[in-house]
């Protein structure tokens, strides 16, 4: 499946009176991730793929996250994101965020591929997923890579 | 067991280019929803209670929600928190978002009492419940309320 | 000109480790209390009053604000928010946010009425202010009013 | 005068319905890159220099900014970052951030150096800049730099 690491840092704006990240960044961070990984695996840039598919989004259906670690602003962390399912209009991802090592957030999330309904642009519906996406995402990866 | 019901009104700037709102604000949502059932159950507002119990917090350590219903700009919604259980230094919320009557997203989380260490400040320890405040979160409703 | 004043409640996760809100969220506050306004000069949603003229936004292109008091989380404000002058495609706020009546912070804003270009939707162009619009803006508030 | 350059990228979550950031996050932007300028002239991480100095923060009592030329989700920008002027305990900063090169937002702002009232900690007090801070801030660059 594929998988995907970055790096971040925790700003100041990203924290809460009690010194430590508010939460709710997480997910926005988790988002990112997954924008980027979905990126890898159309070969084009979100703005592109939504035109090239005539897709609205693929939004989260069903999330978790267990907290393990407080993180701080200055923090320099790393999410780990990896395809762990993929179906034919939804997919699964799972998050790990660590802290010089250690893991400081696991989170996972479901996403549906939608695009607009032609007789009611403000409704979404869910799309079959393209072969090339599903091969992409779900790629065995070779012992070597 | 203690709940609590409040109505808002999503904003433009809490959604994303699909039109619909931004998951991760729904967290943020969530969140102050439960500071405001913790306001009711100690009687102080958060930055009281935080003085008058030498609390640094109730961060959450785990949390999931399921997203039904997207919800947009202009949208009135209500949120029903309730408090599910209550531990020794921990306790369990309920979210449910509804738009117009129907539920759109129902989260619950966990979240920790928590002080701070006073060999090293930067350090959270989790910190029993207060009687009171277990008693008036976990407070069985009488048949009239 | 049309004025409008809301209350609305800082919460905890609009603050950050200094306690205080981070000021950015002055800016989120204040766009919601512009749409408000614009709101009630065409007497529709967001949502409707873009779809009714064909319109992307009326984003800002210019904004200052002056931050007097610090607010905390908890802290209950109001939002003053006025039209100081409207041209063509173009009008300008000014919002004042009061803190237990004592000015917190003064904010101003010049937005523009924008649609999107017929031949590249991703590019927006200016567009004249409905007329009807313009005179609700606008109107000179009667003395008993 | 000390100055700073950094990229970063406008995620999917910065942007509002209308597919451009929405122009809060700019002030997130920039509050991020005043950090990492003043990260550079005491040399330590802001966790790091709150502490030394015994500071609350360096909020902003006075902003503005210009918008020129949208920018969406996946757009790679520069934001470069400059002390304009340093008094007794309030220096200024100027922010250009571009995209591809062109000139999208001009921001500035005032900020102040504060501790925390020693009877009051919730009250901020401004305090001197350090001279060291000061004479970092402010260093003349050589021509060579």
């Amino acid at each position: 499946m594929l998988s995907n690491i970055r790096t971040t840092r925790i700003e100041w704006g990203d924290c809460d009176p009690a010194g430590i990240i508010f939460y709710p960044r997480y997910f926005a961070l988790f988002d990112a991730s997954t924008t980027m990984l979905v990126e890898r695996a159309t070969g084009m840039k979100k703005i592109e793929y939504l035109k090239a598919y005539d897709l609205a989004g693929h939004p989260v259906v069903e999330t978790r996250a267990r907290f393990r670690i407080p993180t701080r602003f200055g923090d320099e962390i790393a999410i780990e994101t990896k395809v762990v399912s993929c179906g034919r209009s939804s997919f699964r991802l799972e998050h790990r965020l660590t802290l010089a090592g250690a893991l400081a957030v696991e989170g996972s999330e479901t996403r549906v591929w939608v695009g607009r309904d032609p007789d009611d642009p403000a409704r979404m519906l869910s799309r079959p997923i393209p072969a090339e996406v599903v091969a992409a995402l779900t790629k065995a990866l070779s012992p070597s890579s």
